[in-house]
């Protein structure tokens, strides 16, 4: 057995709780490395009584093989140690590492132990996650509902965006487009940020108890959630706490008063005077910006978003205050936090105690490109955006790098980075307004998209449609991702639509998408994922090769939902379908 | 290269802040695979910049490699990845797995990144750390200062300790016996409880607001306290916040009132009315316990210890009012924690809070027998009693079941679980009131416990004395480690007390003792331990096996100390020695 290929940590996402009375025990090998691998667990007041489970192979990935028992008990004060085979030998593995037999005698130094479940520190997530579909919506590009609000000079609808394009996109406008959505079948919407803010994206906010005046107003607001929850729809904010806009008045009032001002901790001011910098300068992106003078802390290297000093109690009370009034008043569903992986957990802490106070229902969403975990135990979100997931789609459908095995493998071990609760919280995506369009990644082949699709709707967490995509939009990096929707119905790609709203619909219909286990695998080039809840089994087959494939599940199955039209058994090149195993 | 091997999780003990401009970067690999291990760093923003840093191998336990980088940086917003190398191929090592190159164009999707350090966030330990030296005193054994509080019927000092027997111990007695622990050379005590509590150990408070008056009064606290800083010895207190004693008046009045208690949500109860059991149900060990009956969550199966709720929020605030009492009124350095493994994590968090606004020098020491990570980022504790080293040294001192190597190995290991700040906080014991002692682990084999004093006071963290073990003291598991101290000192073992001294004396000396680099490994069985602090290096030897061993240094050096009179470069069979390297 390769010995450095085990892993086991306890109170990690290798042991934690799923509920008050169950727990979750992995443990990774080398892939193919064991025939049989077991934990014997006991409550550790009762070591004697001590019993052998058999844990199930759940996960593979390039290199390792996870495995996992789920624990039920009434005491969760627990020992335990792993016994693995390679079909020849038996190896006993424990805090202690390895050893041919294990020292019950001495057990309490050996064992790994899990000390306790304390249910305040279970990580609970609304259930409503298993049966969310997000819509992604920029608020600013996706539909003028009143033109007196427009700003000067407006950009016409349909031009191509430039870096500081308006176009008069407003709450109205999504509020005017709900049975757009729900034609759509969509029942959860993300909404960019609405808070006052001078930039088109609103990403640098100047009040951040007031919305926009481009977008609406806070009464405006009101009406689109409680509309929106009418229909089913859940509405989601963007808060950006990371950073603000150089007008917002503290940090103006740092500018003109200095040291003097009573804002200047609510900041990162290396020295005083701070340095001043003109729109020309901070928004023309042709030349490059004297970086010496910007002696304060700022979001990347953009002197117009200062960095928030989110360690600053003030600063905090104030923000969290805000983000307490936004979730009372207006009864939101959740927030997605911007840039949320540079802010101190401390904040993203209270920031959890603040709105789950107020709605214990509400989902916190977190922005990190990476591992979050660190995020993602309980304490601080319930979910980020899965941009791993949407790399390994680039990779695999896109650019066509990695091939249908290595892509198994690289999501199998993403969802082994967390808690089986938060991967079906996930905000999965294919794109949004941060990445080139997955379409234009694809070169404008529909086909790929349309596999993309299938799988994104049929992994495990919320599935997220960027606005347009469902209407065969591309654009490439921001700002060109930013485009106008159009709303003439001529000009949309109606058979794109028509397959996502069949996609979706299903995703709606069948429990097994929403609830169900997860296997995935590769046969011949062929990506298979399976699902499976009680009797209930759908298997996602994808062909991603330039070649015809045969459909290899060993159970009858019947297409439900295909990219194309197909023959039975066969998937022709670039194409895929869901099944209902039989 | 066993890719199996290699472990990177960023936000963990292998990427961590060590100071706000300071990140500590760790590779595990399996072991002696790898003969170069590179760094590629960039502040995100301008990955163009990125730069290659070689890694140094700081550990190797029985499986793995390990190898460091502290980048120092004013922009901790960090890309990064590996480059590792057997001497024919090299890798890189990425967020994304093993590629032949790294892919800088979608550097932000593959790279590990450290997203930014917050302050607030930083795990901050108080500098004394790396000078104190501990000494773990069970109150109601170690001086009778103040015969006017006995407890009747009391057990003549120096009589063997039955579970329930008391000898009078008291606060008076730690008072008057300060001179002894400056003759010893300690600068720390650790009190078991001393809050009102029926029992001899206190680990079942009944009043957590009030000095049991057995052991003294508050005043008597304040000036214990006084005088202990006055000489330069540090004061840290127990605090049993996992459960109370039954005669806790809040339990009592669940017992009383059952379901209309206010105070019913201050503990566990699965069911009304609440079990009763008489004191001789309780403490009469010959005679199994009816479970049935214990309807309450306890610690372990003792009814008279009632599991506190630590979750409900006018519990959490009792407890931590009671807290900030103590640790302003009596100017203590810090708290030790009582099975604080199975409190929940919030309870914590609030704690560190509560202490750390009062006196931010104050030390937060869990009682975590096992690996202790998720308590350790810097949000909860400052250290645990470091029960993974004393395993160690039973394992190796006094059972001899693993071997130099295997020590040396396990010791790395453990090391390696932790940030650097963490290790040298940690508090490392041979024995406590918990445990069987030291010496009679060792079958009485003085030399073997001298080697493994040397041990103690070589390694990385705050040595902790058991008291009595300096002057020879034995006794098997509870309650006979809890034998009274013998205040004759014709009846001490002199020289062991002398070698106590000098080793205390040593590591007080020696700032390559509190501040050095580690670096353990075995040659001809030997163990050997070097500390490194500028130019000041100190080699720890020591030859624990039967036969007589060469000191195999590759510099000249001059022994120290000893635990027997040695020949030059040559140690006799069960003996060692801390050396000055040349
Ligand atoms: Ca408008
Ligand atoms: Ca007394």
């Amino acid at each position: 057995m390769n010995l450095q290929g085990f892993c086991h940590i306890p109170k990690s996402n290798y042991a934690y709780a799923y509920t008050d009375k169950d727990l979750d025990i992995r443990l990774r090998t080398a892939k193919d490395d064991c025939t049989a691998v077991r934990v014997i667990i006991s409550q550790k007041h009762r070591w004697r009584d001590k019993k052998a489970y058999r844990m199930e192979k759940v996960a593979s990935d390039r290199l390792f093989d996870y495995y996992q028992y789920r624990f039920h008990t009434e005491d969760s004060r627990l020992g335990y140690y792993f016994e693995v085979s390679d079909g020849t030998k038996t190896l006993v593995y424990s805090e202690s590492g390895f050893t041919d037999t294990f020292d019950d005698q001495n057990a309490y130094f050996h064992y790994f132990q899990y000390p306790y479940i304390n249910e305040t520190d279970l990580h609970r997530i609304p259930d409503w996650v298993h049966s969310a579909i997000f819509y992604q919506i920029f608020v600013e590009r996706f539909c003028n509902g009143d033109h007196t609000n427009d700003p000067v000079p407006l950009t016409p609808w349909g031009q191509p965006p430039k870096p500081q394009s308006f176009y008069g996109g407003d709450l109205q406008g999504v509020l005017e487009k709900l049975p757009y959505l729900q034609e759509l079948g969509v029942n959860g919407i993300y909404l960019t940020p609405i808070f006052q803010s001078p930039s088109n994206h609103k990403y640098d906010t100047t009040d951040y108890r007031k919305v926009d005046e481009m977008f609406g107003s806070k009464e405006l607001l009101c009406t689109l959630v409680q509309q929106a929850h009418k229909v089913g729809i859940r509405v989601v904010l963007d808060g950006v706490f990371n950073h603000s806009c150089w007008s917002f008045a503290p940090f103006q009032d740092v500018l003109e008063h200095g040291e003097q001002s009573p804002y200047k901790d609510w900041f990162h001011i290396d020295s005083f005077p701070v340095g001043r910098f003109t729109e020309e300068e901070a928004h023309d992106y042709t030349k490059p910006l004297d970086l010496s003078r910007l002696n304060y802390r700022a979001f990347g290297t953009s002197p117009s978003m200062p960095k928030l000093n989110t360690e600053n109690p003030e600063l905090e009370a104030y923000l969290l205050g805000t983000v307490s009034m936004w979730t009372k008043d207006t009864g939101i569903d959740g927030w997605r936090l911007d840039v949320s992986d540079e802010v101190n957990h401390g904040f993203w802490r209270d920031f959890r105690k603040t709105v789950k106070a107020i709605n214990p229902e509400a989902l916190i969403i977190g922005e990190n490109w990476h591992n979050a975990y660190p995020w993602l135990q309980g304490d601080q979100f319930d979910s980020v955006m899965n941009y791993p997931v949407t790399k390994s789609c680039i990779q695999f459908f896109a650019r066509r790098e990695v091939d249908a095995a290595q892509f198994a493998g690289d999501l199998s071990g993403c969802l082994m980075r967390n808690s089986e609760q938060v991967d079906f919280a996930m905000l999965n995506l294919l794109d949004s307004h941060d990445t080139m369009r997955f379409l234009t990644w694809c070169g404008g082949d529909q086909r790929l998209l349309r596999m993309a699709v299938l799988f994104l709707f049929s992994y495990v967490g919320m599935p997220c449609i960027y606005y347009g995509s469902e209407i065969g939009m591309e654009g490439g990096g921001d700002p060109d991702c930013r485009r106008t929707f159009d709303w003439n119905r001529e000009n949309w790609d109606k058979d794109l639509f028509h397959f996502y709203q069949q996609v979706i619909a299903l995703r709606k219909k069948a429990k097994a998408l929403q609830d169900g286990t997860i296997r995935m695998y590769a046969k011949e080039g062929v990506f298979y994922l399976i699902r499976a809840c009680g009797e209930s089994r759908l298997a996602t087959v994808l062909n991603n090769t330039d070649q015809e494939k045969p459909i290899a599940l060993q159970d009858d199955f019947e297409s439900l939902i295909s990219t194309e039209d197909m023959k039975k058994d066969v998937l022709r090149p670039f194409s895929g379908c869901i099944c209902r195993l039989l």
